[in-house]
């Protein structure tokens, strides 16, 4: 993104706010020198931070809020109570056309919830998903829902999987990017009701998807599908399994290497390519979800996360700002409505089931 | 276990059976020398096999079945029309008292349909679980279900939890092993409303459980509790999801390996600790899940296991049958319904919610 672009962030949302959210801020704007940040939140803490940081001062400006959502605010409370607080301001930034997206590391559901009141959903989206990049085998999948709704019907599903498949196209630069339902089983008696309805409608012809019918979750690293679709609570817990499970198995590699002198020896040679491996499979890397659906770019990082990953987050806004997202999922979704009300009009009611726009 | 007992194995289940089956038992033999094997399944295929490990053979006792339960047979078809199956007898030899347990790498559904109609549930058991070990970062958690239940209701986690509980305590031997709910966030405010209720429940203090409330998909794998209790379909995911990942994660260091001679040259040194992670995260050391909540001991294998891990599944069944578990489990269910009705008798009924026997 050569052109200069300005980008909100929500410098009180996450567990080290706002030194993480400004050291992020530092990191990208060396990869994106024509970026402008619009810092929301208390000035009192921003503003030593940015006077230590000139070079970063010199592409800010603060926006002072009082309020800061906490973790444990629940959203119905953050959006009734929570109007003059850092992240509603941030995101009220890319509504007001001030900046061109927003980056976030607080609370979650409070983030979704603010945003889909403040920006609205995308024509013909009923819900906006949380959509990550997940590293496999050959290279990266695409997976939604990671955590915006517990609970999700087929028309969701199925709303998720188009959104996916734009992503997919948009990001990983793919033609026809393969979808897949996420199940316990790949059989078509598997699962719910919900993920059987959803499975027809995705194998109907009208959408030209080039959808694979259900995966299992070994099938997510392994790469099986360009899209992983799911709902949220599925989604949520399946990526941080798999997050614990990477963490887990560098940490068992480290300490047994650590017992031993004779593979610390060898580690002198073979730390390369561990360093490597471990860089591919870095949370960090992979720190940035996007919620899909709305009328903006809203991305959340992790509230856990260190400069690195903010800056990555930082990147993940900056990706789908130049790749102009939002329209092309917008006109994905109205020339399928389009097609099925042709077709509604040809068939019989009954065989059409899909993601009309209500 | 030193005395003599008898297990059944369903020869016919499993993606390369009866090879790997038979292969299995000959591993597990060497473990457990006073074992006996009674095998159901196509004598004609099983004969030869037997003929030529004279060892296995004499161990073993064939017992001829026509029908075999294929991967994409329904529950309800296999139950219908499966009862002349390898695997229906093989469950039945259990019932009958024929077997103290029984071992089937074949179709999960059908597996757990048969076995809740031949052997039946636990008194105050609504349903049974899939019950298995996971490796983690301080040694083992239970996990549970994983797979036999796609949604499930408050009740139906809270006997999860149970039931878990008194495996832990028998398998890991531990008195008094922590629980928690699977959830998307640790706050009371997350997940769905059976996730809360149950919640609720297994805090109430006639448990007596050393209940941790909600964890997250990366606390199964970070060790942060004993028991990890979920519904079959978000388990099913995990578990998966879990095991693509550490395989990935092994195949890309691997590969990097093989790509620099340098590392190549350090792995002599090296080799020896990572085998050991490997054999430590090895999937087929933790094949093996238990059906816990029935009335007998049913083992279900991996599809798609070698015979290593068929070896390892009798080890499961072998344990379980040492160990007692259904017994206890039994004791632990009647001890909660008994101090139930207690409380129910001095408190306000709509005070008390649990899992008294319908």
């Amino acid at each position: 993104m050569s052109a200069a672009f300005t980008l909100s962030l929500d410098a009180m949302g996450g567990d080290y706010a706002p030194e993480i959210v400004l050291k992020g801020a530092a990191l990208a704007r060396e990869r994106y020198p024509t970026a402008h940040f619009l810092l929301f939140g208390d000035t009192a803490k921003i503003k030593p931070l940015l006077d230590a940081d000139p070079a970063l001062a010199a592409c800010c400006t603060i926006h002072h809020t009082d309020q800061v959502i906490t973790g444990d605010t629940k959203p119905s409370q953050a959006i009734r109570q929570g109007r003059q607080s850092s992240m509603w301001k941030a995101i009220e930034a890319v509504k007001n056309g001030e900046a061109a997206g927003v980056v976030s590391a607080g609370n979650t559901g409070a983030l979704m919830a603010m945003s889909k009141i403040i920006m609205r959903m995308l024509p013909g989206i009923d819900r906006p998903a949380i959509c990550s990049l997940f590293p496999t085998r050959h290279g990266e999948t695409v997976m939604l829902d990671l955590g915006a709704n517990s609970q999700c019907d087929a028309r969701n599903l199925v709303e998720f999987a188009v959104m996916g498949e734009c992503f997919a196209r948009a990001i990983l630069g793919l033609e026809r990017p393969s979808v897949g339902l996420l199940n316990i089983g790949s059989e078509d008696v598997k699962g719910t009701e919900e993920l059987r309805k959803a499975s027809q409608i995705l194998r109907s012809s009208h959408l030209g998807m080039e959808f694979k019918g259900f995966i299992e979750g070994d099938d997510i690293p392994m790469g099986t599908v360009d899209v992983a679709v799911t709902d949220g609570f599925t989604g949520n817990v399946a990526l941080k399994t798999a997050e614990g499970t990477a963490k887990l198995f560098s940490e068992l590699l480290k300490s047994a290497i650590r017992s031993s002198w004779l593979a610390k020896f060898g580690m002198i040679f073979a730390k390369p390519v561990f360093s490597q491996v471990m860089a591919r499979t870095d949370a960090r890397r992979y720190n940035g979800a996007l919620f899909v659906g709305l009328n903006g770019v809203v991305v959340k990082s992790h509230g856990g996360t260190d400069a690195v990953g903010f800056a990555n987050a930082i990147g993940v806004a900056v990706d789908m700002i130049a790749r102009d997202l939002n329209r092309k999922i917008g006109e994905e979704l109205a020339s399928i409505a389009a097609e099925q009300s042709e077709q509604e009009q040809s068939e019989p009611v009954e065989a059409v089931a899909g993601i009309a726009p209500q």
